[in-house]
């Protein structure tokens, strides 16, 4: 496993920089990054390049032994540029235009701004591209991040209509796939189409499910735009860095053309911003709060995070920035006890990663990131980050054995962005959130030490035993015979609620419930319908543990060839289970809480024939690659893991690997 | 009692439209309303109708046996007419114009989107006006819906003034009647005065108020153009579905010029919307949520716009639309159990409605109200609803009994929006809202059993024993009089806090409060004031059942000609009793808990001689219509309800219906 | 000590006047203050001026014997102008520009405002001030109230880009002192640099800090216009009537060019607002909500206002507005009871005030403060306020005698709007507020009876024995060197957590923390964090009474030359003291609670030999000035307050004086 750091050289003095440089060598770093955000060092005036310090900073890294990863500086561009054309600026849904001052103002649908980010990005490729120090690209930096997916600008508009007219020829289709007749919306003229920001109230599902997407794809060709730029100039790897459960991009659409994925992962922010729709109020979940996590972040939501990034390619991943200390951008900013950074390190490589790269090497003087530690401290001294890191140099040879393994899982669970967006658009109950259906799942499994695999509906679903698919929200045939055919080859496949309800375009299905996909559950479903809090409907199964009621949403099933594996006390079936060739699908029909989602886990593991799952405590993860098992403990006790027989003590915050 | 269903042919094939009207039909609905959000289909480029359609859907639904109800459809402008003309479009507080994609987008006040409603108005009624099978035409539809009463346009700033100008003459009277010599907002020319919209931090209260009812007034005007286009053409019922506790227009006004009233009665989502300000956090009363009533609404929430829609015309009124299942608009949208539809269709005709329109036949499958269940579902399976209202056909027969008999009230609970907009500008104290006050007296006779009329101010009074006014707020000498005729002959009248404290400008009275009304009340309001949270001040008296202290605002009273019927601790009069010609006023110094107000009430009705009061068990209401008793059980379990001596057992969520 | 009265003749009848005047003597009132928002009645067209009726009501007010303050009328320009120059009016961070019809909406660097402000000042100062009658002026009112002191029009644009120029000299400068290199920010031209408003998503800290300053300074200039035009017109005294804990503008640069500071005195309004910030959620308080002043204030947060206004100028001061009865502004605006308005006054005298105005004679009838309460009615009737001045006219001899004692304090707390500002644009962990970590300290020694002066850092230090600086944020090395020389002298100085952190353009030092402050505190902060609410780490000292853990935030000291007096549970300092001079530093490393700030406060007033501290009961304070000792009693039982050694009973609500 390699370990680098960010680096902003041109945040300090040049004499600084050897001193650095050496200090990254001596902890035992690999790689920097840099470069993400100096488009005004780079171009300073318009047209007018000024590379010298960025060649000296890459001779004094290079030179000292470190591999270097440039950044494209897109997301920051000039003043001049900005003031010369304020057109180019995004636009909020209030239809107020951002201003220069911070970052990610520019809209990727402007054109001014497109021709100007390939010119610095063809320029910093013609100058590094070929250079062997640089080992590889990150282009832009976090799309998306605060909020900015969506834009509301006179270009996204032009734009939008472009992509819609190209998506359906024709007013007249549009109207048919908006179902626009509704409320006299009709559009007789593209220009008649509008945006669905805050002006309008109310928007329509369909428009705003094709404008997230429209927004997506607009990343994705802003992002290939670059790719196109770079790839000819150089040989190294192009990648960017995502934001885990971030929820605004498609983030499988901008993988693709990528070479890995990589992703910013910091628990503690992390976990303050996800658990919002991870852990609804009035959730049903029977888990408490981890306090022990408290300067640590939620583990299993880390793990997510973790997960998703290693779907994303469907393959080993990055972490590109890692906290390493505290943060400046969440509501409490705790502190970081020691053992920590290197526990999250240790996480990472569990979950797959083969490389971690530290955000950032000493926290910057000023401007908006002050609060926000690193690896030094403002005054140049050690922090407790770099202590760790130093801790980690007598541990880096089993890193690398266990980062040379695959990482392997029986279970996939299924993400779709469309299903997401279409859920966030109209969630019909309040605090009904896509991701926490999910997050229930991968928690329960997380916890019995099972690892799982979060991929789309297009990933090679043969080598699971165990597929979850809570919630197919709009799928099309393809995605339904993909299903099918898993199934019928033996796989077990889990559905739930609010599966089959909509077409591609955000329409209801016309078709019994659940739509495309009731041959394959096997039944009806005959009614759906959230419950108030404290509202439930007692359950009755023999299934083990799988006990208390449906609450929150819950949808009753009429046995069409599936079997009842459970019951609602009015007699309806909750659950079911219908053969599909050699294999099965299993379908829930409420919203399940931590707990039944366990026991609901427990007996499909059973039933697909995946390894037992065991019983962590509290606070502990384990994982495998190849014959290495891995035990973290995020508690402040020791703790026992029991992993395949052989029961392990593991340290208060600390780790413990074991070699079959 | 008729029934009758909303339909939107627009939506659904041709073909669909027979089997849909042979089903209505088969269920025993009567009417069907149509076409009122179809202005797109009607005229889908400018001025070239097409009514073919629309001809051919009131063949098929008439053909089938069905009355029809026109809806015109100018709460959708087209596209094309939005986009030729986005100056008509509504804008918002914070300046922001509203767009095309949603319904009322569109400003009354508009002059160009006048011309087009008259003109769409007018083509409707000459092509169906004499047409036998339409019984009548609703204009609009839900006025003011989704907050868009007040408009911040530059057109509706024009009318502003020129309203202003009709009522006030010159801008030195509207100074004075403004009050506008404070903080030198003295005015020297009409285009100085401004709409108070957020641009202005905290705008006069006189300039508020006059807003309010200008808002008010513009709606009545497009209204009353509508109906001056409609009236010509047609002989069938004019009429418009009103929100019940809806606060934003003066539903009285509106309601003057049409043949009768109706309203939308949506039992879970009024019941989450309106308990915001009905029962407020930290709110006066003892009464815990009807828990019972998760699915149902709260039945005397419910009642409530029952009783005011009836009120507004002072006679028997429609429910136009009538929940029929689960709802998409609220923040649970919980479902709905089996009896309540059937419950709530029963519930409507005790309150005094003639007909029940269901909304609607079939969810529809695109747009903003897919999650909005309906009498089918959308696979055109019978829903709940429907199984519902085959019930009821074998009621029908005594339900047209009760139907043909007059609804009478003994109590008659005052309502004037001025008063409500007055106290909404200027509540003073965080909670206090007027429809609270009058809904706390309100639920307490509900809980007895006894009929309330909920009437304006220029109602014929002498019909009541009790009259309720919590809140006379700022009366005219008109007012006044009426109110002091009232109790003269003979009538017990109970007035409440904050009564007189304001003139019709909404100056504060320079007068010894209560101002106007010190005569009928015989005493002096001596001082005023709110009470913090937790705060209160003891009552003592010897009215039975009336316990406790008085809490949230209270009032000191010392009297001139009254006697007082309790004191607070401190001494002064709480409670006062004033003879009025052989009648009496009655007036109580504190914002009263549900207890107190039904100490007061049952206390009140003795005194006045009417018919005694019964104490209905928890989730029972029960109604007289001429001989007949309806018992209404929204609770779980049987119920006994005792009326007339005779105690009849209401089975669950059911209905008893006894004759005398 | 004199009292007076705010007055509004023009919304009176002028037959009214001559009534008021003589209530106004015979209570005992020696002053009323005129005509600050009165500008459309001097001016009711473009330059034609009447002062007809100002001058009748001076002579009426000063013909029956009352001393006359005027107000400029700034705050509320006509209609006529603002209608005229629409560019004169404000803009919020929205973008949006206030309107017309409320008071503060002109920007106060608009130039033209600019112009007609002065030209209606020396009207009022050629006609006015020369008249012996008029004993003083009041310049605007309440610079910034409603959260206006920041606005971001063009005019403001234009003047922060010539405010920096003037302050930074070239946009290279700038960019050093913002740091403006990070994500690109970097400046080539002054026309690049924008306003950080709502389209800057997080804006650079040193931007704002910088624009927090010019809008200050904005006022500063704005208020320098007016008493440059009056200054020479008048031998009367100038003053303004400031916001007591307002924290958007620096009061101590305003007051420095004004004759005395006046606050604006409201206890109930003041303590609902100012306990969000001094009692925030999860706060470190162990001191529950005074109940027993629901209707009174804190007495200790309105004591805090008392205190820093004192300290604007190091002098007496006058509450300008005193408030008199119920208010109208706040969320609950509940009545005051009998004694409260006396014990008011007391209060402010005892703090150190030389005069007491009450707002308002008599409530509005209109306009947006007719629910504010007066001495009268408004039906002119006495109110209870009134009743309680004429109680005081027994009192007024004892009071003058008092108020002729100087105010002399041991303590001195500091203040800088500076630290304050950097603090709230970056507090890094929700609910961190600058003003509360001095509040602690404040309301510890007000429960001790230990008067305090709220100062800022150029003011002498000398005369204090204990000088408190919770947070010197972001000291320059003149601030430094002052501390040092006031411990060096002999004197004790308290610094707490954040201290040293920043330099004066809200950079981080890159200096070993507290940076420039180290010397001085004899030891390094080696660590600095956060701690999420329920999270606290032990303390471990032998200070009597210090017990419990350190929560919210706190910092790691490693001594130099400090000796430790308290450590963490991890062995680390918590709390040092340093010897410096023949004086000390006691450096506190954690956010105290209340009972720690009490502790603390004990054993450094010990240290520092000041008087001895007792304790008083809940609810009471006691002062001294001169002889005189004067204990208040805000509780509504009695009390026995012991003050040098002789106990003495207040009655409930009352105040008791002892003479030495």
């Amino acid at each position: 496993m390699k370990l680098g750091v960010c680096y902003y050289p041109e945040q300090w003095p040049a004499e600084r920089w050897p001193v650095d440089a050496r200090l990254m060598v001596e902890a035992g770093l690999d790689m920097v990054r840099i470069a993400e955000f100096a488009w005004a060092k780079m171009e300073p005036q318009p047209g007018a390049y000024e590379w010298d310090w960025l060649d000296h900073a890459v001779d004094t890294l290079a030179g000292a032994g470190l591999q270097v990863i440039l950044g494209t500086p897109t997301v920051t561009p000039p003043a001049w540029l900005t003031a010369r054309h304020p057109e180019m600026l995004r636009v909020d849904a209030n239809g107020r235009a951002r201003r220069h001052g911070s970052r990610r103002h520019a809209c990727v649908n402007s054109p001014v701004y497109r021709v100007h980010s390939e010119r610095i990005v063809r320029a910093m490729g013609e100058r590094y591209g070929r250079d062997p120090r640089i080992i590889g690209w990150q282009i832009d930096n976090e799309f998306g991040g605060g909020r900015t997916a969506r834009c509301y600008c006179d270009a996204c508009a032009a734009a939008f209509r472009t992509w819609l007219r190209a998506r359906y020829g024709t007013p007249d289709a549009l109207n048919d796939a908006w179902g626009a007749v509704f409320w006299s919306q009709t559009y007789t003229d593209w220009a008649q189409v509008q945006l669905p920001d805050e002006a309008i109230d109310k928007a329509n599902p369909s428009q705003q499910l094709d404008y997230y997407r429209f927004c997506s794809d607009s990343y994705v060709s802003y992002q290939q735009m670059q790719l196109d730029a770079l790839r000819p100039l150089t040989p190294g790897f192009i990648t960017h860095n995502f934001m885990g459960l971030y929820r605004d991009l498609d983030q499988f659409d901008l993988a693709r053309p990528l070479d890995f994925a990589t992703w910013d992962n910091y628990p503690t922010g992390n976990t303050e911003r996800w658990r919002t729709f991870l852990y609804p109020p009035g959730r049903p979940t029977d888990r408490d709060d981890p306090r022990y996590a408290w300067d640590a972040g939620d583990p299993i939501v880390t793990g997510m995070g973790h997960a998703l990034t290693r779907g994303l390619k469907g393959k080993p991943f990055w972490v590109m920035e890692q906290q390493s200390g505290l943060i400046n951008w969440g509501k409490i900013n705790q502190g970081v006890r020691p053992g920590t950074v290197r526990l999250w390190t240790w996480h990472a490589l569990a979950e797959g990663a083969e490389a971690c790269v530290y955000f950032r090497w000493r926290p910057t003087l000023f401007a908006q990131e002050q609060y926000h530690s690193a690896l030094l401290r403002h005054d140049a001294e050690p922090a407790q980050g770099l202590r760790e890191v130093w801790a980690l140099r007598n541990e880096r040879e089993l890193m690398a054995a266990i980062a040379a393994e695959p990482f392997a899982a029986d279970v996939a669970l299924l993400v779709d962005y469309d299903d997401l967006w279409a859920l966030e658009i109209q969630p019909q109950r309040q605090g009904f959130h896509y991701l926490r259906h999910l997050y229930v799942f991968y928690e329960a499994l997380q916890r019995m030490g099972v690892a799982v695999d979060l991929v789309p509906y297009d990933a090679d679903l043969s080598r699971y035993r165990l597929v979850l698919a809570p919630t197919v929200h709009l799928p099309d045939g393809g995605v339904v015979e993909r299903l099918r055919a898993y199934a019928a080859a033996g796989g077990t496949l889990l559905l739930g609620v609010r599966s089959g309800f909509k077409t591609p375009t955000n329409l209801v299905t016309d078709r019994p419930l659940p739509g495309l996909l009731r041959d394959l559950v096997g039944a009806t479903v005959t009614s759906w319908q959230s419950l108030p809090d404290g509202v439930s409907v007692p359950l009755d199964t023999a299934m083990p543990d799988l006990e208390g009621a449906a609450a929150y949403w819950y949808e009753t099933l009429t046995p069409l060839t599936a079997r009842p594996l459970a019951a609602y006390e009015t007699g309806e079936a909750a659950l079911v289970e219908n053969g599909v060739g050699s294999g099965r699908v299993v379908t829930v029909g409420w919203y399940p809480s931590s707990a039944q989602a366990r026991a609901l886990a427990r007996w499909l593991l059973e039933r697909a024939g995946a390894a037992p799952a065991v019983e962590l405590p509290e606070g502990c993860l384990a994982f495998r690659r190849g014959p290495y098992t891995i035990a973290l403990n995020f508690t402040d006790e020791p703790r026992t893991v029991a992993l395949g027989g052989e029961p392990v003590l593991v340290g208060p915050r600390d780790v413990a690997v074991r070699r079959r």
